[in-house]
């Protein structure tokens, strides 16, 4: 990967692409807070293995970014044939779905783009195909997020103190955000509240990335343990829960998000806390019949055993643990439709259980 | 306070006094797993920062620091006059008390010695009875811790998966141990189990103290994020969990213990794992009648904001958050008794709500 730009965020999509060297353009954000850079992967499998590594993460970000992916390798296929070429973008297609395999926002991205390039006739007019695709899906999710902003805005009071946990916001999609697109909207109406920001173990995506954004945008909120949301939560000093969700189960209301999640709605329940989850339409899975068969990610132990941050201005992993001692990471949970008071999407706010009832508004394609 | 020795850990309590020199002498837990060392206080005020900088902590080990830390303070009085080394004891106690407030342990040690004080005559008396009480707490602490461990064990059956969190292990103690005692004890009778230990942010007690010394017993474990017990439960991955306690109300049952155990016995209750505290009779508060009265500690932000671990050999504190975010830390949490099916006592295993009933076998002094 190139590092092509290290200026500030403000004008940036998270993912986009340059069409001009077939390259996907990526915020890095392992680097965030601490640095800003955009990477651009030359290849489909240097896109995979930067969804894999983190590079990029979140559902709509990785459903983009498997999408430009997706463009970029129709888009390198140097040999002839529609034969060869399909046999191609399904070796790519594979590559680019196993990247990540608890979300379900690449397969649904990518899935778009193969009924599109249907219409082309020529290999050459699949490639073109593929990346209008790919953009489409880049600006769709822009405005879902917008939507899920203005049907979640009126769920925050004046006053109201707002869990989140991970981020959710426009660094884990093209823009905007899910769970942070409700808390943009609301500051935008005038709304005056506060967010506790769950550290979000072992990667620490609350601590850096979400916190990152909200001070950005000049909205108040402090960093927690994920272990303290309980006492706070008993102490009532928590009024709503909004996280996002990397797949949402369409037939049964069931979401998969980062490891954590599963254990805040639990809590929610118990306090009677609201719990809202933000989804674009993308995360929906409407083929699953249960969470269990969502398949978790295990991810690397070196992520549990110790922490990267910076020391004297440098990026650095510390070893917390004991060093003779081993870590078991899943790397998400599932959270049942039960515990979820209602789900934000693009469309409305619906309880989970009714989401299959909703499926032609909610984009079903059977 | 000055370092007295770096050897291995084996042969040496967690606390202990030295009188020739007036010493409390601690294991500085904050450099275990990577560095052993001891270190001794040379005043009763060294002896109160170690407690409150945690160089020490754990339910009877900061007992065992407070009783021997009033002796030192008493042995270390130089004036004259009953009424002088009275008004000086109870400046040591009250800078003792309050290193942390959370606790009780502290203050049943440090009463229990001033109740043996009053059959001395003399200063001189009084100053050598102080230490003799501070080591019979000691030695009571190590008994008890034993105790726990003959009546929990039976609670782990061959093949349990056992959740921990925090460290309840022998270095929150004297010795032994109060949460680890059973598992000791388990694996004394050829018992075979496995571990899981939360890591216990912000200051992962579990990831270094008690997987360390899980490690040295050779028992099976494994380090998890705070965040993944509940995917484990729902799992059905973990048979049983047990913690400490840094204060046991004797009236309702309640335990407030380190920040994310009310959360773990939240997720125990919804998954019907059941939920052990072990504690020695000292954490008991026979006063308080609601866990609200129990003063939680709000610590440093910085403990949220970064880690500490070791990167090429030497300690480090990483900044992980975002530099211009702020965090909340509170340090413990309240776990009422509804959610606790026994509480593992040196005298046997009670419900919660039936200590009161017990409060004479408990050591209840009235």
């Amino acid at each position: 990967m190139k590092v092509i730009s290290d200026r500030r965020a403000r004008h940036y999509r998270t993912v986009s692409f340059d069409a001009s060297k077939n390259s996907v353009l990526l915020i890095e954000q392992r680097l965030l807070p601490h640095e800003f850079k955009i990477v651009a992967t030359a290849t489909f499998k240097e896109t995979a293995r930067a969804i894999t590594d983190m590079v990029v993460r979140g559902a709509g970000a990785i459903g983009a970014t498997a999408a430009y992916g997706l463009a970029q390798g129709a888009r390198a296929f140097r040999g002839s044939g529609l034969r060869n070429f399909s046999r191609h973008i399904g070796d790519v297609y594979q590559v680019l779905k196993e990247a990540r395999p608890t979300a379900v926002d690449p397969v649904n991205a990518m899935n778009g783009i193969l009924r599109i390039m249907k219409s082309g006739k020529t290999v050459q007019e699949k490639q073109s195909l593929t990346l209008a695709g790919a953009e489409e899906f880049a600006n769709e999710d822009v405005k879902h997020c917008q939507a899920i902003g203005k049907f979640g805005a009126p769920l925050i009071r004046n006053g109201a103190r707002i869990l989140t946990h991970c981020n959710a916001g426009w660094l884990a999609f093209v823009d905007v955000g899910s769970a942070t697109a409700p808390i943009y909207a609301a500051q935008k109406l005038g709304r005056k509240f506060h967010v506790f920001c769950d550290e979000t173990r072992p990667r620490s995506q609350g601590a850096t990335l979400t916190a990152w954004e909200l001070a950005q945008q000049r909205i108040s909120h402090q960093i927690i343990a994920d272990n303290a949301a309980g006492h706070l939560m008993q102490r009532g000093e928590i009024d709503l829960v909004i996280v996002g969700s990397d797949r949402t189960l369409g037939r049964t209301g069931e979401i998969a998000n980062k490891i954590g999640t599963y254990t805040k709605a639990v809590l929610a329940k118990r306090h009677k806390i609201p719990f809202y989850v933000a989804i674009p339409l993308s995360t929906i899975d409407w083929n699953l019949t249960s969470g269990f068969e969502i398949p978790i990610e295990d991810r690397h132990e070196n992520e549990v055993l110790g922490a990267w941050g910076v020391t004297k201005n440098r990026r650095t992993y510390i070893r917390v643990a004991n060093p003779t001692s081993h870590a078991r990471n899943p790397g998400f949970d599932v959270t049942p439709a039960e515990l979820i008071t209602g789900i934000i999407t693009p469309v409305g706010i619906f309880k989970p259980k009714l989401l299959w009832t909703n499926k032609q508004k909610l984009g079903f394609v059977g």
